[in-house]
């Protein structure tokens, strides 16, 4: 069997096993429990990357939705575990990749709150012992296996379902996060491993207990217990994305990053913030989003995957996706930015108004009520409201192109494909279905016809409508 | 007298007497303190479901806004305090409804986050004494009663008016929730009550200080003190529905609902989610709003009333209110449902899309700037960004009737009542005033007229306006 | 020097020295530490509240940023350290000012928490000693100095880069916070200060220290040690933020305000809220913003210097900025209010629709999508969805008056300037020109034209051009 771990990372690292096999079926979920995104990212990948900064070489034991989760991991090491037979069988499914010395790190991949730090201690603690494991305190113990002590001394752990009254009572569990000798795991621990009826599985646990019986068991607690809570319900996943964020937030805030009621905005793991930006309460931010100094978020704003320059305002209620926001640009409020949308230096797009596939130029507004869609307009063009580009034939989309200085008049259609040069104007209310040619003057509306003293007519035949149809026609 | 209990609940179960005929000055509100809200529902109901569950049935006394307290309730039986002469009085009004034997629960209308199994557990621990009550211990005792006992014996309450220093440094205090043997209530207490200087009120701790002289009384402590705190101001009431919300949130989280930011999600009691829906921040669930498994709400979106199917999704800021949404269609970024709205199979109401009485059809996509009111749209139909139907002629609303497969372009407005047939074509910018037929092609705009070289002359008659008018010319 | 005090501040009241002269390069920002907003209001302007409302006479010591932070401070004396060499040194630039007798409060111009009554306290308890300062107990005194003491007695303050490891790990620190003897800092302490290498600053612990020395030191702690913490980054500014903002919603809720999950809102220091007020969650209400009662601000409404009159409904997701919405008048949902809007009573502006420089009258609805701006609406005149004011030539804003009981069709454009009397009726689809007088029909649009059997014509030349331009021309 081939080492499936990338020639640069088969080093001298200690190896972290991580074990990303289970469904978890108290998430009542169509896809695997590790693949569960916190902050933008897959579950296991909060624990890789824990792994890697803590210096190992992270390897996932993968089962259940295998191709799913190789995907989420692209470039990380992965193992198969033919069937799910338990976390023991998870280990032994990886002894191919298992170095003959050193350090093994077990830890599961539903821990996405474990610190590289803590890691790197568990790390350096480790050397002398069999086995040293990572424990907690949790405020309802549960189904955790307690750590027995005698003194300081650790003398196992006991599965809950097997502790005796007095066992349950104890407070500190077993966080499932273990160093191993990689030479006794190998050697005298894997081949020890028994199956368990009824269902033949092969538990972790019994190499602790080896560990254990050799006088060879370590264990000491963390100083943050919640950092090492496993994920196994959507309670705890909620819990653990809130936790996440507290320090995704608070690293931007200590780099100079305002935000106002930071516990109602989100911020994923890869958005990118500068110093001095402001973020108002509500706001989200996500995917690879990059917002330059001095840029203001506004309340309830949704970004994803967008670029927005310095000193620019994304003003409240404005959803942006996939999108460019240039310097001092204003967007919105309530203003819908599509993938492709540009907005050049001191452009604008107020509220309701949607851009796509459509770049802006410097200093264009277009303020009020409009859809530009598949589009270019020229630099200081003003679009009146009510503007629409009619992009669709109902067979593809055809293009805009608006030139400079152009004066769009409200309420104008533009019939795709279709050009204004510079300068142009544009009467309001027109339909343009021809390319106008800069400096023109284009209009195509009806002229307005004035009936004197025949609204009362108007009005009388709408009621007597309303009358004859039942309708009570007061009004 | 007859008995206001229905038949179905005069049964052998424990009454529990809910006191609800209280105004709630400190509240500051034009409705009486135990109809405000909390995630939807009056608080009096949470304690009326919390006594139902516990195996009661709810007898509560009304006085203050008795009308509007009874229709909260309905199908609960309520006695009327003649006057708000206090609890003991209150109590005494309710005689004629108590039962001769059995256990009585007595428990203020104000205390909306205690657990039925608290009660319940009340229930079970009562027997053999006279009176059980329930304490706290709040972090900061204030008015309430405090338990004084001697050694575990409690030997009664004191009002915090009536307490010496001593006394009042005193931490357990009386929740007001009590368990009454109904024989000894209705025989001795109620007959022993003497009302109090100067307002003549008599006081249920009356009954308490009887039961201490008998040594019959017994209490004790919640293992969560917040469940029994009375809410009597609306910091109190924030903080409540704050305790429901993460109650709710948790049995939903634990059913399978993914929430980001639970905190920043309002979720009514009546909501009814499905496993694998995805609730976005801010996300406001409300009424009798039902989501499908696999649905996505957005950020910040509000729904009420409104039905989400599978695999629908509710894209951020979106509105939706007696709405319907069919299966994977697609509502927003802000967009607005109004009642009567109904989105088959893959419809698509989008940005700044406001729908009313209005069914669209499978597959319909109204994507952009849109009023669709008193209209249906058959399958397959593109409605063009900006299009208007004209429902309303200033008496009463109007139906626009669209069929499937139409190709309507944008800034169409349809001047009710109108129908257009399958397949037709409505050139964008058009007025349509006048049944389209199937297959027919429609438009109503002026033909476009361009001008060369006019626009100059345009922005120079605006120019010299805006000068003449003393506003400065330059742009 | 002439006193900078007014002379209705030169009283007998005690001296309060704020610290404002630092830039607080923690804060990563390009305004000084002490101007970033809390609420609505710079940081410091929070402590110079403090000290008036604990009875003092503030003054304010600057340098950096000198102007901005005068002019944040109208009213306030302020005094000039011309170098910025420490604490010490600013006390002795306002020297001058500083009173013969009593006490002179100084505390740092970053401590936004402090509670008037906890300096109200410090001012009763320290007389008789020369310094008495405040002491906080920190989950990590990091860098604070340390506070050292012989039983209850306090010899003295140890700097952290100066303390032993015992001394590091006494818990109790010094807020930097002190009541001092005016005559004693005057005429003894401040000319004992002495310049400390390597940077020459002087140090205000140089001052304790001497009083410890002389036997007349105290010190104590507050029962909230977080209202002392310093605010030194942008994650303790966001905590500050988050306390006063608990204060805030806790006096108005305690007034009779309902805040629906109030975590989530986000209400500033300057705006009044009526009793039987509503907020939804994620409403943020800033700047002078008055909500009248019984008044409801839908969840994640934007509110900032806008006036609600009694009764009156901000529905979701709407903004507001420097509008004024009349009794029972309804904004929105998601409606934008702009600088000059104003709904008279009763009067409506829907989803979609903005408002600016416009007055709606009594009644007066424009419900949907809707561009109203430099306009005026009589009353109970009825705007069609998707009307707009063009009222922009390019060169100047122009007015739109529209008369009382109008009826205006959809997708009505109005080129300003142009007025529309009462009674009249536009016609859907018009661009109104021209003055329409009272009771006229106006109409300005072109006939519709239907061509039977044309549609699969102009559908077949749609899909060829997709064809010839290589798209794959399904639908």
């Amino acid at each position: 069997m081939p080492s499936p771990l990338p020639p640069d990372e088969a080093s001298s690292r200690p190896l972290a096993l991580i074990l990303a096999a289970g469904l978890g079926t108290r998430m009542h979920a169509s896809v695997a429990k590790v693949l569960h995104p916190l902050c933008g990212r897959p579950m296991v990948c909060w624990v890789v990357d824990a792994a890697r900064e803590a210096g190992c070489t992270p390897v996932v034991v993968v089962h259940h939705q295998e191709d799913a989760v190789r995907a989420a991991l692209p470039g990380v090491a992965c193992v198969r575990q033919e069937a799910p037979r338990g976390t023991g069988d998870a280990v032994r499914a990886a002894r191919a990749v298992l170095p003959a010395t050193g350090t093994v790190l077990v830890l599961p991949g539903d821990t996405p709150l474990v610190r590289p730090a803590t890691l790197a201690d568990l790390l350096v603690r480790h050397p002398g012992r069999a086995c040293t494991l990572l424990t907690l305190h949790p405020a309802d113990p549960g189904a955790y296996g307690r750590v027995v002590r005698e003194g300081d001394r650790v003398l196992g752990v006991v599965e809950a379902a097997e502790a005796t009254p007095v066992e349950l009572g104890i407070q500190e569990v077993n966080a499932g996060i273990y160093a191993l000798d990689a030479a006794w795991l190998v050697d005298r621990a894997l081949p020890a491993l028994r199956p368990h009826p009824p269902k033949g599985e092969f538990h972790l646990t019994d190499v602790v207990a080896l560990a254990a019986k050799e006088g060879r068991l370590d264990a000491y607690g963390s100083d943050d217990p919640e950092e090492l809570a496993g994920v196994n319900d959507r309670l705890a996943l909620a819990h653990a994305e809130d936790v996440l964020q507290a320090r995704i937030l608070a690293t931007h805030a200590l780099a100079g990053v305002t935000f106002q009621r930071p516990a109602t905005i989100r911020v994923e793991a890869g958005v990118v913030l500068a110093p001095d930006v402001v973020v108002e309460p509500g706001a989200v931010l996500a995917g690879s989003t990059v917002v330059g100094a001095g840029a203001r978020i506004g309340a309830h704003a949704v970004l994803c995957d967008t670029v927005v320059a310095p000193g620019a305002r994304v003003e409240p209620g404005s959803i942006c996706e996939g999108a460019r926001v240039g310097e001092e640009a204003v967007v919105g409020p309530m203003a819908h930015l599509r993938p492709g949308a540009v907005l050049e230096r001191r452009a604008r797009a107020g509220n309701f108004v949607e851009v796509k596939e459509a770049v802006l130029g410097e200093g264009v507004r277009a303020s009020h009520l409009s859809y530009l869609g598949d589009a270019t307009v020229g630099e200081g063009t003003n679009v009146g409201a009510g503007t629409i580009t009619c992009n669709y034939d109902g067979y593809q989309k055809l293009a805009t192109v608006i030139g400079k200085d152009v004066l769009i008049g409200s309420n104008t259609a533009f019939v795709a494909p279709v050009s204004v040069g510079d300068h142009a104007v544009i009467g309001a209310g027109s339909v343009v279905t021809h390319d106008v040619p800069a400096d023109a003057l284009a209009v195509g509306r009806a002229r307005q016809v004035t009936h004197p003293d025949a609204a009362p007519q108007v009005r009388e035949r709408f009621r007597s409508r309303a009358a004859s149809a039942g309708r009570d026609p007061k009004r």
